[in-house]
Formats: structure tokens, C-alpha cells, sequence
């Protein structure tokens, strides 16, 4: 999943200036407490499984429905170590989970497209930005947590068969490709706010709202490769 | 998943006479081709999937959501042990389930609840009720196919969390007790219609729909079974 994530500048940036560089935040310099993390990215993960089965149970064909059921599987994965992560740390996963349910399932109405290959995309969009986001913010973690939940995230592929998925459907029907495009872009903006609301900024930083947004120029730049290959304009 | 499954009396029954034990017909005998099975079987699976995680989705507490999000992964794992067998065949699955699925969606509207504990119920009915079913039907399989569809339809447990998870509901809500045994009596004609369709009648044995009927004995007892052990009457 793209882990080792080249640092490219993201389309907004007019120059590639030191003092963009200098401004560039470490996402790991803002990782909240570990169970706030794991409370939040778990939560987080069940509305990805519920996304992506909510497309396969809209697909109208088996093919779709079954990798859509198989990514769903990696997910569930995924959630079962985030889990796993809490129960290790002696926690309990109703109290470190039930204070992110409300933000991560506005989130998910607020994604949740209407015909099954927005679904499809929604997760495409979503999933890959904000797996992408939970691994710099994991770098912040204390090292052990940091490796297995880094684990965790990485387990299996997504990002391929939905990238399969949508590349057959806009082969099918090559309307859908400005569809999707305006769709997509629709989603950056709330899975900003999502991975947003996931941060910790510590007073010590002082560091404004404008001087975090370069916290994201990588994932967006990544979310815009994502969206070529689709041939998508991002 | 209760594969030793005593030779009980079904509760319609109102003596055990020879007569009717006579009529008891094997669902192995009624079993159809290995690959009408499977695409059947696995298109099925797909609609169980469905069902847990939109009770996952629309139950508010993450207690609730954790333990249903496990048990569709368990059947997920079902679902890909049957593809898994279709492949062994060098069939294709989505030629193999195709045919199938415009029945299991029509079978999951009518069973789908309205409220999460509604839909939980629906999910321990229709699972509980047609995995014993498949597991009846797949003693008709040729033996090593038999071996492993066993096997798979009876990969981790599904009946014991939905049990406790319907158990948790109505000790919070006893009212929910009388709305939910309602709601499960509701369901049990649509799933035995559910699973006549996944039988095949051999001409050659000339058996009505009425002598077919003890078939479904075994099946239904154990559903009663299932709603006694909460409290509800089936």
C-alpha cells in the first residue's frame, strides 16, 4: 500500500521553495495518545467494511460483488489487528471506540455514493487516503505499537482489485469516467476533515490550520496519482 | 454448527408414528449437480454478508458492531472456502453463481428487518436455518466434495455470537422479546421457500410437495430449538 511514499509536491504547490519544504509538518509529530489512535482507526474501519459492502450488495454483477467481498475481508482483517492492538494495551474496545462513532458515520453519510460504482469509488478514494494518513500518523507511535499496527494497516491489497473494479466499469460505459472524476473530488474534501479530525496539535507547536495543511500535500499528490490511473482528473 | 443434528420430532407432528418416519425423506437424495449446489451455496453467502453488516451498520453500540462484524467475517470466510471449491472445479464462478443470485436478493429483501435487532434476527434464522440445510444437502455430494464443503459451512461459529447479541437486546428491552418472536416466525416461510429452491426433485422418485415436507422436519425443530434457547416462541 504505497508505504514508502515519495516525497512529491503536491498540484497546489507553485514551487518546489525551501520555504514550502521548512512548513512540511512530520505527521507523526501530531499522533494523539495510542488508544485515541486505535479508537479512532478502528472505528474507521467499519465503515469502510460497511462502504464496501454496501457496493457489493449493489454490484449488479457476481464478478464485482466478489472481489468487492474480498476486499471487504481484507478490511475486516485490518480491523480485527486494530482490535487486537487495543485488547493488547488492556483496553476495552467499546470505551476506546464509542467516542469516534459519531464522527467516522457522519463521515460515511456524507461518502456514501448512491449508484454501486460511486460506492466502489468512495471507497477507492476514502480507503487509500486515509490508510495512507494513518500510516504517517503512525510513525508517532511508540516502536512497537508503531510496527504491528503499521502491520495491521498494510495487510493484504485494496488498493488494486478497486482499482480493477473501476477500470472495468469505465471500460463498460466510458460516461461514467467524468462522473466519477466530479464524484471523486467531491470525496477529498471530507476525508480531509476525517483525517483532520484525527490529529493532535500540541500548544507547543503553535502551528496554525494554514500551517497544517502541508501535513497532506503527500496524500493529496498520492490521491491525484490514484485518480490518473484511473484516467480521472483529481 | 450442530452437524450431529438428532432425528427430532418437528413440533407439527402429533405422533411418531412409523407412517411418518417412513415419509422422512434424506436431503442427500435431493441433492442437485456440485456446481448448482456451489453457485447456489456461495451466492447465498454473499446475501448472509449483506445481512450482518447492515445489522453491523445500524446497530448503535460498538459492542454490537464488533461482534457482528467477526461473525461476517466468518462467513466470509464460508463464502470463500465454497468459491475456492468452485475453482478446484476449473468452473467459472461467476457463471456458476450468476444464475443464482436474482433469488437470493429477492429472498434477502423479503427477510431484511427494519430496526439493527430485527435484522440480527434475520441473520440467526436464515444462517442457522440453511447452513443446516446445506449441510444436510451436501451429504448427496460426491465424498470429497462433501469433505470439504462440510468443512467449510462449518468454519468458526455464527450461531453463538448472534444468540448472545439477541440475548444482550432483549435483556435490555424485554418488550423487544414478543416484537422479535413475531418477526422470526415471519421468516421461517420465506426460508424454507429459500431452501426448496436448492432442491432438486428426481423424477424418479415422484415426490410430491407434500411428502417432501418431512424433510424439512429436522430443520425446523431446530429452529425451534434455537428460538426456545431465547426465550422466544417459534
Amino acid at each position: 500500500m504505497k508505504r514508502s511514499r515519495p516525497r512529491v509536491e503536491a498540484p497546489t504547490l507553485t514551487s518546489r521553495d525551501t520555504a514550502t519544504a521548512a512548513l512540511r509538518v512530520d505527521l507523526g509529530e501530531l499522533v494523539p495518545a495510542s488508544e485515541v489512535f486505535l479508537g479512532h482507526c478502528a472505528a474507521l474501519h467499519l465503515t469502510f467494511i460497511e462502504q464496501l459492502t454496501s457496493a457489493m450488495s449493489n454490484a449488479p454483477r457476481v464478478a464485482d460483488k466478489d472481489e468487492l467481498a474480498r476486499v471487504a475481508g481484507v478490511v475486516l482483517t485490518r480491523y480485527q489487528a486494530l482490535t487486537a492492538e487495543i485488547e493488547r494495551l488492556a483496553l476495552d474496545k467499546t470505551d476506546i471506540m464509542q467516542p469516534h462513532l459519531q464522527g467516522v458515520e457522519e463521515f460515511e453519510r456524507r461518502t456514501q455514493g448512491f449508484a454501486w460504482h460511486e460506492q466502489v469509488a468512495s471507497a477507492h478514494v476514502t480507503v487509500g487516503f486515509l490508510t495512507e494518513f494513518w500510516l504517517g500518523l503512525a510513525t508517532g507511535l511508540p516502536s512497537d505499537l508503531r510496527a504491528r499496527v503499521t502491520a495491521a494497516l498494510t495487510t493484504g491489497d485494496v488498493h488494486t482489485p478497486l482499482h480493477r473494479i473501476l477500470e472495468r466499469a469505465i471500460a463498460a460505459n466510458p460516461a461514467l469516467s467524468s462522473r466519477l472524476a466530479l464524484w471523486s473530488r467531491r470525496l477529498v474534501g471530507d476525508t480531509i476533515l476525517q483525517a483532520r479530525s484525527g490529529l493532535i496539535v500540541h500548544n507547543a507547536h503553535s502551528r496554525s490550520e494554514a500551517q497544517l495543511e502541508p501535513a497532506f500535500t503527500e496524500l493529496i499528490a498520492e490521491h491525484t496519482r490514484r485518480m490518473d490511473r484511473l484516467g480521472l482528473t483529481a
